[in-house]
């Protein structure tokens, strides 16, 4: 395809998708069609000469777009969002056209620098401890998504825990991670991975209100483990966890993994987006006790996924754990020591020019600007909030700090399961589902800078009305 | 950003991405200004009020592309190619604007059928083992890099050799991995990962010729580690290994695997991309002994990074290791067992939908237009490697099956440091190097869509000009 032939397809494929942004508000949610569909529907084998792109377009529109949950839909949401907008997916298609493969300084300079500003800039704008920026031991880079993060957090810690011999003589099973009961999985299966199985995890309880965790409970199960010949190596603190975004109390949670020379790793995968508002920054408070700390762009900072920015606060351990350095790698950059290779910060040896689309994005939008929507988020929870709180039939589950609401039907689970049911199957709004303290509980998430008053209102009045015709009267 | 702005700013990205590829070829191919030069021009912290894109666009040009390594340059002949194309860069831009999050079947059904039928069709195109295929019990995954795909690999492996009882009690530290002295550092890195370090892996010497792994030598060492008590888990062999592209003997190795009970994992990387075309299928005979193959799309076949192929023969042993199933992400799709949920077979949780742009280049280009772009890079290297082999100055260091050269002065290393870094300085063209049986030896390697007779014959014209100024007459 040449410069010219992209540069026509290319407009094409920008007005589709500027055309589905607009038309996203008309369109189910979710796709309504069994398992199967898609696939049925494509050929069993690749064409054996090119097609134009407009076939391809067509085929967009016709066999894809209407079998997708379609997560930038104002009436989304489900999860947690992950939402994306226009400057980011520029940013994206930048770093796509470049095709700059940034394993190495060397290998794209401008891909590694960009990405150590843009870190910087984060941790400017979420005001996070001194410890993590460039300027000092500390640092910055992208990972794909927060479980990678979680990963290369727990690797770190094995490598610490073993006195820097885990490169070479492997894990050891005596090693325990510990994290609450309403964690994200993603920490156990981190565990997995790392070879220490779920056996080398322990779920520590959490306070029944706020479902945060006990730090007396960590305490005790620390000891007990040590006193057991057990060696606690980590430690994963949840600021704003999956099911309710309860925050974990740093403060006092450091000073314990401190105390004990534990590896503090804290996961603000949702939440941390929040800390661009100096007013919803409580629940960093003690996160200078962590060694690392991550949160997601791609879930409330209008950045497309994949895009986790993950700090630590010693680079050279980080590095130490994880570098290779084949032959082939070598370069003059990389033997100055004067640069840094984000391949040894990662999983993966290669990867994309992804700091592109947070320049654009932080470009784009300003703090100023990021701000507005974290704000409005949070306001349209609460406003949902209040009309839940304002009906006998349903009841709030857990505290609402950022712009998730978590809430029930008051009595048995079958209801609310009919209830969540009902409401997405209107296809105009998608809510997903937890469990708090066993209790089958709804979650209502606002994420997508399409959504308004209006699309928040919806949703209450369709849930009412799934409630009216769900339960006895 | 309204889907208006973003239209009118999609335009102006499109058009500088067509004038950035229609000006390539004038380029220096790599930057030389010293590290910290574009960390430096950037402000210190983001902006407190958002700025429009055309100013973003202009900072791209000046201090960001200027400083990068110019991957798609036709004179970029350095590691392996990681060349995408212009339909591949529209199926990524359609995925961003998207915004897709793939980690269920529920939560993008479109994005999970159209992956499983996009690995059906590489397969089939590269003709595949049938195990491999989703009509049986094996199928096909995007991970982000041949790493992940190798680390996964080990992670089923060890599962494997516990007996199904891995994910419970962790790595057993007699677990033992099985490579060539040549292959890729990421079996290294996955070993390391997965907690076996590297006194868990053992590097069987290669053929000093053909530097493909020694079978003799391979099932020398295994039962040397049954014999000591320790406990074979898995090999890793390569099809075109990062060197050299040596072709490890799957015909051989195969059944040694096969007889003691070792997975085996077929890292085709860089190579596998060959196999599109009939005469160039040689490195997967043998194949169907392997028990899980990857390839990457992102290297030789026109799809930008990230997008590694990655099959097994068994998905429900892969699901079983990687599995996890919290209450949120359960749903009644996962639940009817008719799914697929990619986020089980895979590190991370969430996943982008990548299955777009290799559709987007599948249907482009066709099968036979794959098939025209290996082809023309196979001979473009043939064509140089009759240059090298027709002046007495060089050496060819090792066979040249795909197309990547590897080949030196001969006599000393020190003429040939010189004479990279010279040749490299021109800006014109761009090498590598690494080392063949401890020897400093250069690589030359085709793949960009763009590179021409013209191209390689000027970079044999610098090669020569750099050789006669550096050795003594």
């Amino acid at each position: 395809m040449t410069p010219e032939e992209f540069r026509q397809a290319g407009y094409a494929v920008v007005d589709w998708i500027a055309d589905y942004w607009a038309t996203l508000p008309q369109r189910p949610v979710t796709s309504q069609d069994p398992p199967g569909t898609v696939a049925a529907e494509l050929p069993p084998r690749p064409p054996t000469q090119g097609e134009p792109v407009e076939a391809i377009l067509t085929d967009l529109g016709k066999l894809v777009a209407p079998r997708l949950t379609h997560w930038q839909h104002p009436g989304f949401f489900g999860y947690f969002p992950a939402n994306t907008s226009g400057p980011s997916v520029l940013g994206d298609l930048v770093s796509a056209g470049l095709g700059v493969q940034g394993m190495l300084w060397a290998t794209g300079p401008a891909c590694t620098e960009l990405e150590t500003v843009m870190l910087d800039w984060l941790a400017e704008a979420l005001d996070l401890p001194a410890r993590f920026r460039s300027t000092g031991r500390g640092g910055g880079v992208i990972q794909d998504s927060a479980s990678s993060a979680t990963l290369v957090a727990t690797l770190v810690a094995l490598h610490r825990a073993a006195g820097g011999r885990w490169r070479e003589v492997g894990v050891d099973r005596r090693y325990r991670v510990y994290t609450s009961t309403e964690a994200h999985s993603s920490v156990e299966k981190a565990a997995r991975i790392a070879g220490l199985g779920s056996d080398g995890v322990r779920l520590i309880e959490v306070d029944p209100t706020t479902r945060a965790m006990s730090p007396t409970a960590l305490r005790a199960a620390i000891e007990a483990d040590q006193a057991a010949g057990l060696v606690p190596a980590l430690v994963v603190a949840t600021v704003g966890t999956t099911s309710t975004t309860a925050v974990d109390p740093l403060p006092q949670i450091g000073p314990i993994c401190a105390g004990y020379g534990v590896f503090l790793h804290v996961d603000a995968a949702y939440a941390g987006a929040a800390a661009v508002c100096p007013e919803l920054r409580f629940g960093h408070a003690g996160l200078e006790y962590a060694d690392s700390y991550c949160f997601d762009p791609h879930k409330w900072l209008l950045t497309g996924f994949d895009c986790d920015a993950f700090w630590v606060a010693d680079t050279g351990e980080l590095v130490e754990a994880l570098t290779v350095l084949p032959e082939y790698l070598r370069n003059a950059a990389t033997e100055s020591g004067a640069v840094i290779d984000y391949r040894d910060w990662q999983v993966p040896l290669g990867r994309r020019f992804r700091a592109l689309k947070l320049w654009f994005v932080l470009r784009w939008y300003g703090v100023e600007g990021l701000r507005e929507h974290i704000r409005r988020g949070v306001a349209l929870a609460a406003r949902f909030a209040d009309r839940v709180r304002a009906d006998d039939r349903f009841e709030l589950v857990a505290p609402h700090p950022y712009a998730l609401v978590c809430f029930r039907l008051r009595g048995p689970d079958g209801p609310n399961e009919e209830l969540l049911a009902r409401v997405n199957a209107t296809g105009r709004v998608f809510l997903t589902h937890t469990r708090v303290a066993g209790r089958y509980t709804l979650r209502l998430a606002v994420g997508s800078p399409q959504t308004t008053e209006t699309h928040v209102d919806e949703a209450w009045a369709l849930i009412c009305e799934a409630a009216a015709s769900a339960t006895p009267a």
